[in-house]
Protein backbone atom coordinates (compact mmCIF):
# COMPACT_ATOMS: atom_id res chain seq x y z
CA UNK A 1 0.00 0.00 0.00
CA UNK A 2 1.50 3.68 -1.02
CA UNK A 3 -0.48 6.63 1.30
CA UNK A 4 -0.15 10.03 0.14
CA UNK A 5 -0.13 11.62 3.11
CA UNK A 6 1.21 15.65 4.30
CA UNK A 7 2.51 15.99 8.07
CA UNK A 8 -0.08 16.32 10.78
CA UNK A 9 -2.99 16.09 8.25
CA UNK A 10 -5.86 13.91 8.41
CA UNK A 11 -4.11 10.96 6.58
CA UNK A 12 -2.15 10.61 9.86
CA UNK A 13 -5.10 8.75 11.04
CA UNK A 14 -4.01 6.18 8.41
CA UNK A 15 -0.64 6.19 9.94
CA UNK A 16 -2.25 5.86 13.80
CA UNK A 17 -4.35 2.73 12.85
CA UNK A 18 -1.29 1.17 11.04
CA UNK A 19 0.41 1.86 14.73
CA UNK A 20 -2.21 0.17 16.09
CA UNK A 21 -1.77 -2.67 14.34
CA UNK A 22 2.10 -2.88 14.22
CA UNK A 23 1.62 -2.56 10.27
CA UNK A 24 3.40 -0.71 7.80
CA UNK A 25 2.84 1.09 4.37
CA UNK A 26 4.77 3.27 1.84
CA UNK A 27 4.54 6.43 2.53
CA UNK A 28 4.62 9.16 0.04
CA UNK A 29 4.80 12.74 1.12
CA UNK A 30 2.99 15.61 -0.71
CA UNK A 31 3.07 19.31 -0.14
CA UNK A 32 0.07 20.46 0.90
CA UNK A 33 0.87 24.25 -0.62
CA UNK A 34 2.71 23.27 -4.42
CA UNK A 35 0.46 19.82 -4.20
CA UNK A 36 3.26 17.92 -5.36
CA UNK A 37 4.86 15.16 -4.31
CA UNK A 38 8.41 16.07 -2.55
CA UNK A 39 10.35 13.04 -3.80
CA UNK A 40 9.94 14.03 -7.30
CA UNK A 41 8.40 17.23 -7.87
CA UNK A 42 5.67 15.91 -10.04
CA UNK A 43 1.81 16.93 -9.58
CA UNK A 44 0.26 15.38 -6.89
CA UNK A 45 -3.14 16.55 -9.16
CA UNK A 46 -2.69 13.27 -11.28
CA UNK A 47 -3.23 11.11 -8.21
CA UNK A 48 -6.09 13.10 -6.71
CA UNK A 49 -7.32 15.66 -8.91
CA UNK A 50 -8.86 17.61 -5.41
CA UNK A 51 -4.98 17.89 -4.40
CA UNK A 52 -6.30 16.27 -0.75
CA UNK A 53 -4.41 14.21 1.21
CA UNK A 54 -5.32 11.27 2.06
CA UNK A 55 -5.02 9.14 -1.54
CA UNK A 56 -3.72 5.66 -1.20
CA UNK A 57 -2.55 2.97 -3.83
CA UNK A 58 -3.57 -0.61 -3.03
CA UNK A 59 -2.01 -3.86 -3.11
CA UNK A 60 -4.03 -3.64 -6.23
CA UNK A 61 -3.28 -0.88 -8.04
CA UNK A 62 -6.42 1.26 -7.10
CA UNK A 63 -6.44 4.17 -5.72
CA UNK A 64 -8.34 5.61 -3.10
CA UNK A 65 -9.43 8.95 -2.16
CA UNK A 66 -11.48 10.58 0.89
CA UNK A 67 -10.28 9.83 4.53
CA UNK A 68 -13.13 7.58 5.60
CA UNK A 69 -12.58 5.03 3.04
CA UNK A 70 -8.90 4.99 3.36
CA UNK A 71 -9.44 3.71 7.08
CA UNK A 72 -11.90 1.26 6.27
CA UNK A 73 -9.60 -0.26 3.65
CA UNK A 74 -6.59 -0.39 5.78
CA UNK A 75 -7.91 -1.35 8.90
CA UNK A 76 -9.63 -4.25 7.34
CA UNK A 77 -6.32 -5.02 5.48
CA UNK A 78 -4.34 -5.18 8.94
CA UNK A 79 -6.82 -6.68 10.62
CA UNK A 80 -10.04 -5.33 11.44
CA UNK A 81 -10.67 -4.99 15.13
CA UNK A 82 -10.69 -1.12 14.49
CA UNK A 83 -14.18 -1.63 13.11
CA UNK A 84 -16.99 -3.11 14.92
CA UNK A 85 -18.29 -6.26 13.89
CA UNK A 86 -21.35 -5.44 15.72
CA UNK A 87 -24.60 -3.86 13.33
CA UNK A 88 -25.70 -1.14 16.16
CA UNK A 89 -21.75 -0.37 16.84
CA UNK A 90 -21.02 -0.31 12.73
CA UNK A 91 -24.06 2.21 12.37
CA UNK A 92 -22.79 4.29 14.96
CA UNK A 93 -19.04 4.57 13.48
CA UNK A 94 -20.53 5.55 10.68
CA UNK A 95 -22.35 8.10 12.04
CA UNK A 96 -19.23 9.72 13.86
CA UNK A 97 -16.91 9.25 11.00
CA UNK A 98 -19.19 11.44 9.17
CA UNK A 99 -19.59 13.61 11.73
CA UNK A 100 -15.65 14.20 12.40
CA UNK A 101 -15.60 14.79 8.13
CA UNK A 102 -18.45 16.62 7.49
CA UNK A 103 -19.20 18.93 10.89
CA UNK A 104 -15.39 19.09 12.12
CA UNK A 105 -12.86 18.86 9.30
CA UNK A 106 -14.93 20.09 6.35
CA UNK A 107 -17.12 22.91 8.10
CA UNK A 108 -14.90 23.64 10.84
CA UNK A 109 -11.52 23.09 10.18
CA UNK A 110 -10.90 23.74 6.18
CA UNK A 111 -12.23 27.41 6.29
CA UNK A 112 -9.95 28.16 8.97
CA UNK A 113 -7.17 26.16 7.33
CA UNK A 114 -7.93 27.77 3.90
CA UNK A 115 -5.02 30.53 3.36
CA UNK A 116 -7.28 31.74 0.31
CA UNK A 117 -10.64 32.10 2.59
CA UNK A 118 -12.14 35.07 2.98
CA UNK A 119 -12.02 36.20 6.63
CA UNK A 120 -15.73 35.99 6.88
CA UNK A 121 -15.08 32.35 5.83
CA UNK A 122 -12.56 31.34 9.18
CA UNK A 123 -15.28 33.62 11.07
CA UNK A 124 -18.38 31.70 9.84
CA UNK A 125 -16.25 28.12 10.23
CA UNK A 126 -15.83 29.76 14.00
CA UNK A 127 -19.05 30.24 15.01
CA UNK A 128 -20.60 26.97 13.90
CA UNK A 129 -18.01 25.33 16.21
CA UNK A 130 -19.81 25.36 19.49
CA UNK A 131 -22.91 23.73 19.41
CA UNK A 132 -20.22 20.66 17.50
CA UNK A 133 -17.81 20.93 20.60
CA UNK A 134 -20.75 21.00 22.66
CA UNK A 135 -22.35 17.98 20.77
CA UNK A 136 -18.65 15.86 21.31
CA UNK A 137 -18.42 17.42 24.79
CA UNK A 138 -21.64 15.76 25.90
CA UNK A 139 -21.32 12.38 23.94
CA UNK A 140 -17.41 11.89 25.38
CA UNK A 141 -18.64 13.13 29.27
CA UNK A 142 -18.80 9.34 30.39
CA UNK A 143 -16.90 7.22 27.92
CA UNK A 144 -12.94 6.55 26.89
CA UNK A 145 -13.89 5.97 23.06
CA UNK A 146 -15.92 7.55 20.37
CA UNK A 147 -18.16 3.74 19.72
CA UNK A 148 -18.31 1.17 21.91
CA UNK A 149 -15.90 0.41 24.66
CA UNK A 150 -12.55 0.18 21.93
CA UNK A 151 -10.61 2.29 20.18
CA UNK A 152 -11.78 2.39 16.27
CA UNK A 153 -10.91 4.12 13.42
CA UNK A 154 -12.89 7.17 14.15
CA UNK A 155 -10.91 7.74 17.54
CA UNK A 156 -7.84 7.63 15.14
CA UNK A 157 -9.77 10.35 13.12
CA UNK A 158 -10.62 12.08 15.93
CA UNK A 159 -7.66 12.88 17.51
CA UNK A 160 -5.99 13.60 14.23
CA UNK A 161 -8.32 16.46 13.76
CA UNK A 162 -8.50 17.99 17.86
CA UNK A 163 -5.01 17.52 17.61
CA UNK A 164 -5.22 20.85 14.96
CA UNK A 165 -7.07 23.27 17.85
CA UNK A 166 -4.04 23.95 18.53
CA UNK A 167 -3.70 25.90 15.56
CA UNK A 168 -6.49 27.60 15.67
CA UNK A 169 -8.14 30.55 17.75
CA UNK A 170 -10.35 28.06 19.64
CA UNK A 171 -9.85 27.62 23.69
CA UNK A 172 -11.41 24.16 24.60
CA UNK A 173 -11.86 25.37 28.39
CA UNK A 174 -15.91 25.20 27.76
CA UNK A 175 -15.35 21.21 26.41
CA UNK A 176 -13.84 19.52 29.29
CA UNK A 177 -14.54 16.30 27.96
CA UNK A 178 -12.82 17.07 24.31
CA UNK A 179 -10.20 18.39 26.09
CA UNK A 180 -9.74 15.35 28.37
CA UNK A 181 -10.15 12.66 25.67
CA UNK A 182 -7.64 14.60 23.50
CA UNK A 183 -4.89 14.15 26.42
CA UNK A 184 -5.99 10.93 26.82
CA UNK A 185 -5.35 10.43 22.82
CA UNK A 186 -2.10 12.24 22.71
CA UNK A 187 -1.32 9.89 24.64
CA UNK A 188 -1.22 6.85 23.52
CA UNK A 189 1.42 4.99 21.43
CA UNK A 190 0.17 4.62 18.13
CA UNK A 191 -0.46 8.48 18.36
CA UNK A 192 2.52 9.59 20.18
CA UNK A 193 4.73 7.86 17.57
CA UNK A 194 2.57 9.00 14.33
CA UNK A 195 2.83 12.99 15.79
CA UNK A 196 6.99 11.89 16.44
CA UNK A 197 7.36 11.17 12.81
CA UNK A 198 5.53 13.82 11.36
CA UNK A 199 5.78 16.77 13.79
CA UNK A 200 9.44 17.52 12.23
CA UNK A 201 8.40 16.82 8.70
CA UNK A 202 5.63 19.37 9.18
CA UNK A 203 7.90 21.89 10.81
CA UNK A 204 10.07 21.04 7.70
CA UNK A 205 7.16 22.05 5.67
CA UNK A 206 6.59 25.25 7.47
CA UNK A 207 10.42 26.41 6.97
CA UNK A 208 9.67 25.42 3.03
CA UNK A 209 6.32 27.70 2.38
CA UNK A 210 7.65 30.82 4.77
CA UNK B 1 -38.86 3.66 12.33
CA UNK B 2 -38.81 7.44 12.56
CA UNK B 3 -37.86 10.08 10.10
CA UNK B 4 -37.17 13.42 11.30
CA UNK B 5 -37.03 15.05 7.61
CA UNK B 6 -37.37 18.74 5.44
CA UNK B 7 -38.83 18.54 2.19
CA UNK B 8 -36.20 18.35 -0.66
CA UNK B 9 -32.94 18.19 2.01
CA UNK B 10 -30.52 15.74 2.19
CA UNK B 11 -33.21 13.67 3.87
CA UNK B 12 -34.98 12.82 0.68
CA UNK B 13 -32.42 10.10 -0.13
CA UNK B 14 -33.84 8.04 2.63
CA UNK B 15 -37.18 8.53 1.65
CA UNK B 16 -35.73 7.32 -2.26
CA UNK B 17 -34.22 4.15 -0.23
CA UNK B 18 -37.62 3.44 1.25
CA UNK B 19 -39.16 3.99 -2.33
CA UNK B 20 -36.81 1.65 -3.86
CA UNK B 21 -37.70 -1.06 -1.49
CA UNK B 22 -41.40 -0.40 -1.04
CA UNK B 23 -40.91 0.27 2.48
CA UNK B 24 -42.45 2.92 4.38
CA UNK B 25 -41.41 4.85 7.95
CA UNK B 26 -43.04 7.45 9.71
CA UNK B 27 -42.07 10.95 8.64
CA UNK B 28 -41.95 13.78 10.76
CA UNK B 29 -41.45 17.69 9.37
CA UNK B 30 -38.75 19.85 10.13
CA UNK B 31 -39.14 23.63 9.24
CA UNK B 32 -35.91 24.25 8.62
CA UNK B 33 -35.64 27.83 9.07
CA UNK B 34 -37.32 27.70 12.48
CA UNK B 35 -35.61 24.37 13.32
CA UNK B 36 -39.21 23.06 14.90
CA UNK B 37 -41.53 20.19 14.39
CA UNK B 38 -44.36 21.07 11.98
CA UNK B 39 -46.99 18.79 14.11
CA UNK B 40 -46.43 20.60 17.40
CA UNK B 41 -44.18 23.45 17.11
CA UNK B 42 -41.44 21.70 19.38
CA UNK B 43 -37.89 21.93 19.34
CA UNK B 44 -35.91 19.80 16.41
CA UNK B 45 -33.09 20.63 18.56
CA UNK B 46 -33.69 18.17 21.03
CA UNK B 47 -33.41 15.93 18.68
CA UNK B 48 -30.32 16.98 16.62
CA UNK B 49 -28.81 19.50 19.04
CA UNK B 50 -27.17 20.37 15.77
CA UNK B 51 -30.69 21.40 14.16
CA UNK B 52 -29.63 19.37 10.81
CA UNK B 53 -31.82 16.40 9.09
CA UNK B 54 -32.41 13.61 9.04
CA UNK B 55 -32.19 12.43 12.32
CA UNK B 56 -34.31 8.71 12.91
CA UNK B 57 -35.32 7.49 15.75
CA UNK B 58 -34.94 3.24 15.28
CA UNK B 59 -37.02 0.58 16.31
CA UNK B 60 -35.15 0.31 19.30
CA UNK B 61 -35.49 4.13 20.21
CA UNK B 62 -32.31 4.96 19.43
CA UNK B 63 -31.48 8.32 17.41
CA UNK B 64 -29.25 8.75 15.02
CA UNK B 65 -27.84 11.61 13.32
CA UNK B 66 -25.53 12.14 9.72
CA UNK B 67 -26.93 11.13 6.85
CA UNK B 68 -24.54 8.56 5.53
CA UNK B 69 -25.38 6.42 9.00
CA UNK B 70 -29.12 7.09 8.41
CA UNK B 71 -28.76 5.38 4.81
CA UNK B 72 -26.36 2.64 5.99
CA UNK B 73 -28.77 1.58 8.93
CA UNK B 74 -32.09 2.17 6.64
CA UNK B 75 -31.01 0.24 4.05
CA UNK B 76 -29.57 -2.84 6.29
CA UNK B 77 -32.93 -2.99 7.85
CA UNK B 78 -35.07 -3.05 4.66
CA UNK B 79 -33.20 -5.55 2.70
CA UNK B 80 -29.34 -4.49 1.99
CA UNK B 81 -29.18 -4.62 -2.05
CA UNK B 82 -28.56 -1.09 -2.17
CA UNK B 83 -25.28 -1.68 -0.47
CA UNK B 84 -22.96 -4.33 -1.66
CA UNK B 85 -21.51 -7.12 -0.20
CA UNK B 86 -18.24 -7.11 -2.37
CA UNK B 87 -15.68 -6.01 -0.20
CA UNK B 88 -13.75 -3.48 -2.81
CA UNK B 89 -17.29 -2.05 -3.91
CA UNK B 90 -18.09 -1.57 0.02
CA UNK B 91 -14.83 0.71 -0.14
CA UNK B 92 -15.80 2.57 -3.30
CA UNK B 93 -19.28 3.31 -1.79
CA UNK B 94 -17.38 4.71 1.41
CA UNK B 95 -15.32 6.79 -0.87
CA UNK B 96 -18.16 7.96 -2.68
CA UNK B 97 -20.63 8.86 0.09
CA UNK B 98 -18.43 10.84 2.27
CA UNK B 99 -17.21 12.51 -1.51
CA UNK B 100 -20.69 13.51 -1.50
CA UNK B 101 -21.20 14.67 1.86
CA UNK B 102 -17.66 16.00 2.29
CA UNK B 103 -17.08 17.79 -0.98
CA UNK B 104 -20.49 18.11 -2.60
CA UNK B 105 -22.92 18.85 0.52
CA UNK B 106 -20.71 20.69 3.47
CA UNK B 107 -18.33 22.36 1.17
CA UNK B 108 -20.08 23.66 -1.76
CA UNK B 109 -24.01 23.51 -0.87
CA UNK B 110 -23.95 24.24 2.48
CA UNK B 111 -22.60 27.43 1.54
CA UNK B 112 -24.51 28.22 -0.84
CA UNK B 113 -27.86 27.73 0.94
CA UNK B 114 -26.58 29.37 4.11
CA UNK B 115 -29.07 32.48 4.72
CA UNK B 116 -27.32 33.72 6.92
CA UNK B 117 -23.57 33.14 5.50
CA UNK B 118 -21.82 36.18 4.46
CA UNK B 119 -21.32 36.28 0.02
CA UNK B 120 -17.41 35.72 0.46
CA UNK B 121 -18.89 31.93 1.93
CA UNK B 122 -20.77 31.31 -1.40
CA UNK B 123 -18.40 32.92 -3.67
CA UNK B 124 -15.42 30.51 -1.98
CA UNK B 125 -17.91 27.65 -2.31
CA UNK B 126 -18.57 28.39 -6.19
CA UNK B 127 -14.96 28.58 -6.84
CA UNK B 128 -14.77 25.00 -4.89
CA UNK B 129 -17.21 23.11 -7.31
CA UNK B 130 -15.79 23.20 -10.89
CA UNK B 131 -12.85 20.68 -9.33
CA UNK B 132 -15.38 18.53 -7.74
CA UNK B 133 -18.49 18.41 -10.29
CA UNK B 134 -14.82 17.59 -13.30
CA UNK B 135 -13.96 14.73 -10.91
CA UNK B 136 -17.81 13.23 -10.82
CA UNK B 137 -17.99 13.86 -14.81
CA UNK B 138 -14.96 11.98 -15.67
CA UNK B 139 -16.07 8.98 -13.37
CA UNK B 140 -19.81 8.60 -14.52
CA UNK B 141 -18.62 8.97 -18.02
CA UNK B 142 -18.57 5.78 -18.86
CA UNK B 143 -21.41 4.18 -16.12
CA UNK B 144 -24.91 4.20 -14.76
CA UNK B 145 -24.38 4.25 -11.12
CA UNK B 146 -21.99 5.55 -8.96
CA UNK B 147 -20.59 2.23 -7.73
CA UNK B 148 -20.81 -1.12 -9.36
CA UNK B 149 -23.95 -2.10 -11.76
CA UNK B 150 -26.73 -1.21 -9.48
CA UNK B 151 -28.36 1.66 -7.84
CA UNK B 152 -26.97 2.29 -4.04
CA UNK B 153 -27.23 4.25 -1.32
CA UNK B 154 -24.63 6.53 -2.46
CA UNK B 155 -27.02 7.17 -5.80
CA UNK B 156 -29.43 8.21 -3.57
CA UNK B 157 -27.65 10.67 -2.18
CA UNK B 158 -25.90 12.25 -5.07
CA UNK B 159 -29.37 12.33 -6.73
CA UNK B 160 -30.73 14.20 -3.91
CA UNK B 161 -27.44 16.60 -3.68
CA UNK B 162 -27.78 17.38 -7.55
CA UNK B 163 -31.32 18.23 -7.50
CA UNK B 164 -30.23 20.99 -5.61
CA UNK B 165 -28.17 22.83 -8.34
CA UNK B 166 -31.44 24.36 -9.88
CA UNK B 167 -31.38 26.59 -7.32
CA UNK B 168 -27.91 27.70 -7.76
CA UNK B 169 -26.01 29.47 -10.02
CA UNK B 170 -24.20 26.29 -11.17
CA UNK B 171 -24.73 25.41 -15.28
CA UNK B 172 -24.12 22.34 -15.80
CA UNK B 173 -23.46 22.19 -19.56
CA UNK B 174 -19.56 21.75 -18.90
CA UNK B 175 -20.01 18.62 -17.02
CA UNK B 176 -22.54 16.20 -19.73
CA UNK B 177 -22.28 13.11 -17.63
CA UNK B 178 -23.21 14.43 -14.57
CA UNK B 179 -26.06 16.15 -16.35
CA UNK B 180 -27.57 13.02 -17.61
CA UNK B 181 -26.69 11.18 -14.57
CA UNK B 182 -29.26 13.37 -12.89
CA UNK B 183 -31.57 13.83 -15.51
CA UNK B 184 -31.91 9.92 -16.08
CA UNK B 185 -31.78 9.65 -11.80
CA UNK B 186 -35.22 12.54 -11.47
CA UNK B 187 -37.28 9.87 -14.05
CA UNK B 188 -36.24 7.19 -11.88
CA UNK B 189 -39.97 5.80 -9.86
CA UNK B 190 -38.58 5.94 -6.36
CA UNK B 191 -37.02 9.29 -6.93
CA UNK B 192 -39.76 10.60 -9.08
CA UNK B 193 -42.41 9.90 -6.33
CA UNK B 194 -40.33 11.42 -3.41
CA UNK B 195 -40.08 14.20 -5.42
CA UNK B 196 -43.61 14.33 -5.74
CA UNK B 197 -44.03 13.63 -2.12
CA UNK B 198 -41.20 16.37 -1.01
CA UNK B 199 -41.87 19.22 -4.03
CA UNK B 200 -45.63 21.02 -2.86
CA UNK B 201 -44.20 20.82 0.71
CA UNK B 202 -41.35 22.33 -0.40
CA UNK B 203 -43.22 25.48 -1.80
CA UNK B 204 -45.15 25.49 1.68
CA UNK B 205 -42.47 25.63 3.37
CA UNK B 206 -41.57 28.33 1.41
CA UNK B 207 -44.55 30.31 1.48
CA UNK B 208 -44.36 29.45 5.40
CA UNK B 209 -41.12 31.75 5.56
CA UNK B 210 -42.03 34.40 2.85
Amino acid sequence: MDLYFSPLACSMATRIVLNEAGADATFIEVDPHTKTLLEDGSDYRRINPLGLVPALRTDHGEVLTENIAVLHHVASRVGNDLIPSDPAELTRLHQWLSFISSELHTRLFSGLFDPNAPEAVRSRGLEKSAVRLARLDEHLADRDYLVGDDFTIADAYLITVLNWIQATPIDLTPWPAVRAYLERGRERPSVKGAIAVELPLYREERARSA
